[in-house]
C-alpha cells in the first residue's frame, strides 16, 4: 500500500480548517492516546480550555472472534455537559465506537461530538466533523520525524 | 518580558537530542496536560510504547496561602515498574512537585522520571532530564501557529 507523509505544516492547516468546521460548544476535549494527544493539545489551547483529558484502549485481535477493544483510564467527565472526542484517524471505527459506547454508558447526561483529521469510508461510524478521506496508509509526522536527521 | 518563539522545527531536534539523553529504562509515559501532550505523542511512538497516558493539574493562586496545585485524571500506573513523566516546561516546580508526592503515595513501587524541554533554575525541583534552561517567556509552536494564516 501506498504510504503518503503529513507534514506537521498540512496538521496546521487542517486545525484551522478544522475549527472552521466545529460548530457546536463543548467544555472538554478528549483525545484518544496516542493518535489523538498533539491535536487535542493545539485544540485546547485554540479553544482555551484546561480540560484536556485523554483515554487509552487496547484493540485485541484474534482472529477466532471479532475485533475486541477494551478502553481503559476513563477521566472524570461529572461536570461537562458536551465533550469533543478527537483522534488522528477513523480507520475501521471500531475504537470509537466501543470509546462511545463506555462513555454514553457512565456519562448519559453528557452530549460526545467527534473529530478527526482522516476518515475511511468503510468505517463503522462516520465522526461529526473530518477533514480528509482516508485512501492511502497515513505517516503522520509524529511517527516519523524523529527518526530524520 | 521577551517572548521566544519556538517552532516545530526545533522542537524535533530538541526531542533527537532529549531521547540520547534519556539513559533509564521505562515502561510507561505520563504527559502532564496540556503542556506535555505532544511531547509525550512523539515520545511514545519513539519509544514504540502504547502506554501514554495523561494527567490533570488544577493551579489555586491564593494571595492569603501558599500556592495550591489539584491533581486529577490519575491514570492506572499498576503494571508500570518505571514511568516517564513529561511536561514542556518545569516552571516554579510545584505541579511537577506535587504530581510526584500523589503518585509516590498511590504506586510506592514505581520509579518515576522526569522529562522537560525547558527548566527555569528557580524551580524548586529539577528534572531528571531537561533540554534548555528557560530565561525568556516561550512560545510554544502548539500556542500560536494556529494563529497565523
Amino acid at each position: 500500500m501506498t504510504k503518503i507523509y503529513y507534514p506537521y505544516t498540512q496538521f496546521v492547516s487542517d486545525m484551522q480548517t478544522l475549527v472552521q468546521k466545529i460548530d457546536k460548544p463543548f467544555d472538554a476535549i478528549l483525545c484518544i492516546a496516542r493518535g489523538g494527544l498533539t491535536m487535542g493539545h493545539f485544540l485546547g489551547i485554540h479553544y482555551d480550555t484546561r480540560d484536556v483529558f485523554a483515554i487509552n484502549s487496547i484493540s485485541y485481535d484474534d482472529t477466532q472472534k471479532l475485533d475486541e477493544v477494551k478502553i481503559f483510564n476513563i477521566p472524570d467527565l461529572r461536570d461537562a455537559k458536551s465533550v469533543l472526542i478527537v483522534d488522528d484517524i477513523v480507520d475501521s471505527g471500531d475504537t470509537l465506537l466501543e470509546i462511545l459506547r463506555v462513555l454514553g454508558e457512565q456519562f448519559p447526561s453528557i452530549t460526545f461530538y467527534t473529530a478527526s483529521i482522516f476518515y475511511k469510508k468503510s468505517a463503522k461510524i462516520s465522526p461529526t466533523w473530518y477533514i480528509h478521506e482516508a485512501t492511502q496508509w497515513i505517516e503522520f509526522f509524529w511517527e516519523v520525524d524523529l527518526k530524520e536527521k
